[in-house]
């Protein structure tokens, strides 16, 4: 990198060790090392450095905390520019009578909850990987988590979304009112955009206040497919948990074994499910789920304190980085169907690894047919990991088949991108690269990603 | 028009008295005469209709109902063709365990709700318009209603939409899930859009089941900006009210002269409360209310059964048809403001009203702080309405000091297309309009609205 006026002042590292760091995500995409890290403190310098990039044709990776498990922030060519928002992590606003909060996109999701529980809000989504990953991040990927099955995704949250284009141009989408209805929809343009078609340098966001209460339940199922239909039973049933929880037989042995948290070794599937609000509302929720899980011979576990609800969330949280002890190149899939057809793909994933004689672990968020599909292998045995590849296409077959999706909430990044074309139609992809061009139109933000 | 095999077997009329009936909508847009008006009966007619109109340089406006109040299907030049969507109004499926349901664009609000209500679910977005609204106008303008306060806007509901664009290629937006992270949001930016990007031909919604109980209240205020603070109250006050809508006092006196239905006739600010869910939770929230309200002088009324409530429902939706027999040519503006603000921007409307000596009522979402804000003129006194005019500049002035909107849930049109640069900056405005080139490069749909 040439010193230059441009960047006077901005954080820039050219090291090798910090390239190597910044290049790599939670993913199995293969990163080019960048040329150099930036890690801008405000505003002005994001602008300065989109300037700077443009005019020396130096493309941007926009990166929160690289915990993406798509490669969305991952490096593909060395004339590049990480771009790393981790110290951009101030809250800037907490209103709590308009129930809103702006934050820089830096911040770690749990930090903000940690402030916000002080005062007595939450803020809904909340991913797996809330404890290391940041909003920025999060509003990238439209990150979703356990509770979006009652509360909705990160899109549903993002009010205001200020942003530097390529040309290092302020703009400002959306706004400070919920209701509006004034020409095109650009914030949600720019959610789930992995950081390529602007850099968001402030967010505001909604937020709610604290329920009353939480109450915590554990079903234990004897197969995976009843656990899946006692799922569409009860989320028909006009209660609204707000987290449907699936863990297989095989997510609880890798959690067992990572870190014991005491879960019921023998059960074949689990269901970890939540109530929040009223006290009253609360109990009576948590009983018609019990009587109807009953005739699915689910077994309850109710969580006495917050401790044992603790210690389930801390099971299911481990699940990710506890399978990575198992292989270190597991193939992790979040492809989504109809929730009606929860059952159905569980029969057929586990018809997918008896076929093929590779374990595939699944556990996710059930309540809205969202599942983590993990497909065990290890890159070192080339055969095996090219079954597992194979695994994936025809999961995204079925997935597709059942009119789901191949992504409910890690986004496309690389190691999707070749598989994007058997979801979105030519025509969609057409007008989603005339959008991409009319917000980048010389391809500088996070090439590679989402097209291939 | 001349006839052409391209539109074999679509009704098509040119008859004077027909185009004069399919050219205005409920705003103070002035039409121009279509050449013709198209009603649809399935997709492959509008993809024909569409091919036909590229071809021959013709543009095409969307119509729902015609119930719009900014001008949104209003034809603002003579070579255009109005397409009606009323013909393609059926339910395609209906979904309770995915809780999902299709429809054509053509179906009303309120029919839709019929359905649903005998099988137990609701489809939350109610403008109040529901009776005599389409489905396929509410998602072009992301229609609001009382319950928005709630359960979101028609945004928040609509899960796909399949539509034709201008060169007639059916596009899918969205999809059959609710969590997706698959490209760039089409779905997000067709709503909102009046018509502009593409021709939505049918649309799946999500829907909610029936709330176990309702209860309704009616507080009664002294004076309107009292009641804006107890909105503000309420709101942060850790419960979530279905509806928070206020009345001033000449919306109550409107009302009463049009149809009586037994409004407090001394109230100055009345707040139409509701709460859903578990009967316990109701009456637990409902009972705070109460208590929230009594430092402000509220007086709160329950309505007893479902008559009571229903002509409350009745005298609220009766305002603006109301409002029409004071002045037919009142300007109708539906600002929206942080919800912190509805108090300060209630004082600031009674001032402009005060010092033009022009009447102004006010009423709507205030939980949303999303205010109808109607400035009471007569066309036929052209200084009068001249008066009127630079009121509703003030009105968009004071609305975006406190970083509001200019609209909250009618959309732009006609009617605020002058005003639109007053919100939207130069810069967004042009990645709008680029959008725009993309989805409809000839600019055959819709032309003259959102951009002037």
């Amino acid at each position: 990198m040439e010193t230059t006026d441009q960047l006077a002042g901005i954080e820039i590292s050219t090291e090798k060790e910090e390239l190597i760091c910044y290049s790599y995500d939670s993913s199995i995409a293969e990163p080019e090392l960048p040329r150099a890290v930036a890690w801008p403190r405000n505003t002005e310098q994001v602008i300065r450095l989109a300037k700077y990039a443009s005019d020396h044709n130096i493309s941007l990776i926009p990166r929160g905390a690289g915990t993406g498990m798509a490669g969305s922030s991952v490096p593909v060519a060395t004339e590049c520019m990480v771009i790393s928002f981790e110290k951009m992590r101030k809250i800037i606003d907490i209103n709590t009578k308009n129930m809103t909060v702006v934050v820089e996109p830096g911040i770690l999701n749990s930090t903000l909850q940690q402030e916000l529980k002080y005062l007595g809000f939450f803020y809904p989504p909340d991913p797996a990987s809330l404890n290391i990953s940041t909003i920025g991040g999060n509003v990238a990927t439209n990150a979703g988590g356990p509770r979006a099955v009652k509360y909705g995704v990160t899109r549903d949250y993002v009010m205001e979304i200020e942003a530097v284009t390529a040309d290092g141009t302020l703009i400002n989408a959306g706004g400070r009112t919920y209701k509006r209805a004034v020409g095109y929809d650009l914030k949600n343009l720019l959610v789930g955009s992995e950081g390529t078609l602007a850099l968001s340098t402030r967010i505001r966001l909604k937020i709610l206040p604290l329920p009353q209460d939480v109450l915590t339940l554990l079903a234990i199922f004897k197969d995976l497919e009843t656990a899946g239909q006692a799922v569409t039973k009860i989320l028909s049933s006009n209660i609204a948990p707000r987290t449907m929880e699936l863990m297989d037989r095989l997510s609880i042995e890798a959690v067992e074994n990572y870190k014991s948290t005491g879960l019921p070794p023998e059960a074949e599937a689990l269901l970890l499910i939540e109530f929040d609000g009223i006290s009253s509302a609360v109990q009576q929720e948590a009983e018609t789920v019990i009587e109807l899980c009953r005739p699915f011979g689910g077994d309850i576990i109710v969580a006495e304190d917050d401790a044992a609800r603790d210690r389930l969330w801390e099971a299911r949280r481990s699940i990710s980085p506890a399978l990575y002890h198992i292989k270190p190149s597991k193939i992790n899939e979040d492809i989504v169907v109809p929730r009606d057809k929860i059952a159905a793909i569980l029969k057929d994933i586990k018809k997918l690894s008896e076929e093929s004689g590779i374990k595939i672990i699944s556990f996710g968020h059930a309540g809205d047919g969202n599942l983590h599909v993990n497909i065990m292998t290890d890159k070192n045995d080339p055969e095996e990991y090219r079954q597992g590849l194979a695994i994936v296409k025809k999961l995204f077959e079925i997935t597709l088949n059942y009119k789901g999706s191949i992504s409910g909430e890690h986004g496309i990044g690389i190691t999707k991108a070749p598989y994007l074309e058997m979801e979105i139609k030519k025509r969609e992809l057409e007008l989603m690269k005339g959008i991409k061009k009319i917000f980048d139109p010389k391809g500088m933000l996070n090439p590679g990603k989402i097209f291939c």
